[in-house]
């Protein structure tokens, strides 16, 4: 049975580059890219281009905006790596009624986190990259404290599932569950 | 003499669950709640309903907004286990002018917290349970900064006070300070 | 060739204690402060007032508000202890033109951190000390989101540089990276 790691940091503090660390240790790899381009925001379009121009190119690459749990279980018997990058916008995505579906209400969140979070245990490795959100002061809005929530509650449930968990912080992976 | 634990992590790591089970091992249970719903915010009322459906029957539940280092004094030779749920709406109620009584300045606060975490040495186990709200962006309102900045200076206090601390990050309990 | 050291943390997590504390262990101390007060803000004059009145009398101070790099290099030589306090305000002069200069761009800002980080190695004790902005929710501003990404990648610069990085939580410094 391959092994399951969440990798949980704050912006820009090493997450991704880890998973591909990782996932490089065990080719071929499949990145799940959670991420989608319909809010037509500039700056989030420029982003993903980077992070496309930034993934190695024998990487096969799907973009999976919101129905994680039927891509993950169809690949649970795939051999080599697999990324999902990342649980944050997945949630998103969710949420705000993103990349063609409807808005979601928590309990069906977290029903699909929890489908997705096991449908996956299979012979390859799972890399699950997640944010550090709720750390700063509650949010003003109502939306926002729901994601902040979201998100923690989000983190809990794929910590519990994952055999290792790392927290990255300034680019150091720091090992919280799971030994090497 | 009983032990003092400091429990911390951000919005829904789990840090009310981790004092749960360590209250549980040390019965009987005293909880202290320092939410208030005299602020009228149905959202806070629910969440406050929430979590007393979660907390088991057999616990003794005080509501005490303000006043916690004479109901501490008060509690100090208890035997069981005191949680108190928690330092962030404690300091929120004082800086606010919650709860029954007026804004306090800094000072006036810190001094409460020092009282408080120093009342409360006794053959009980003393949970506090308290949130990392410093981490994210320096915010833009004179008060959410100084309410950062108090809430960082009360971690600081409570951790000095106490024999162990705990910071939870996605479910995942770090032990900080003290040993095992 | 003396150690280089980064202090990161939340706001009021202890980073400026722990880095005096360090300091004061390899005198003579050389304290290079990045806060400017050309923005008028009563509250930052305020903050800058009491931290000078917190420093020990002995110590060297200069006040550097944008050429680190050039600074560190001219003070590579000396012995005892540099502290470097802060990185994020430091970053936070440079894009927004305080300080005696211009707005200066991601690269132009990476390019300096990178100069500065390594400018210093000499027989010395060098102590950064930096913030963690990036755990609570992505802001709304796009300059603020920008600063909240530079300050990561900045941190991220500086870890890969230093020999022992610390993780201040509620005043306990956790050390993250080298060994004691």
């Amino acid at each position: 049975m391959g092994e399951t790691i969440l990798i949980l940091g704050g912006a820009r503090s090493g997450k991704s580059r880890m998973a591909a660390k990782l996932a490089q240790g065990l080719p071929p790899v499949t990145y799940v890219a959670t991420a989608t381009v319909d809010q037509a925001d500039p700056e989030m379009v420029t982003r993903i281009a980077r992070h496309q121009t930034d993934r190695p190119a024998e990487w096969t690459t799907l973009e999976v905006p919101r129905e994680l749990e039927g891509t993950l279980s169809s690949l649970a018997q795939r051999e080599g790596s697999l990324v999902i990058d990342c649980a944050t916008l997945w949630l998103t995505n969710l949420i705000l009624g993103l990349g063609g579906g409807q808005e979601l209400d928590n309990e069906a969140v977290l029903e699909k986190v929890r489908r997705a979070a096991s449908a996956l245990r299979g012979p390859g490795r799972v890399i699950w990259v997640s944010n550090e959100v709720g750390s700063g002061i509650v949010p003003m809005g109502v939306l926002t404290r729901r994601f902040v929530d979201l998100q923690g509650l989000v983190n809990q449930e794929l910590a519990e599932h994952c055999d290792q968990v790392y927290l990255c912080v300034a680019g150091i992976p720091l090992r919280i569950k799971g030994s090497g």
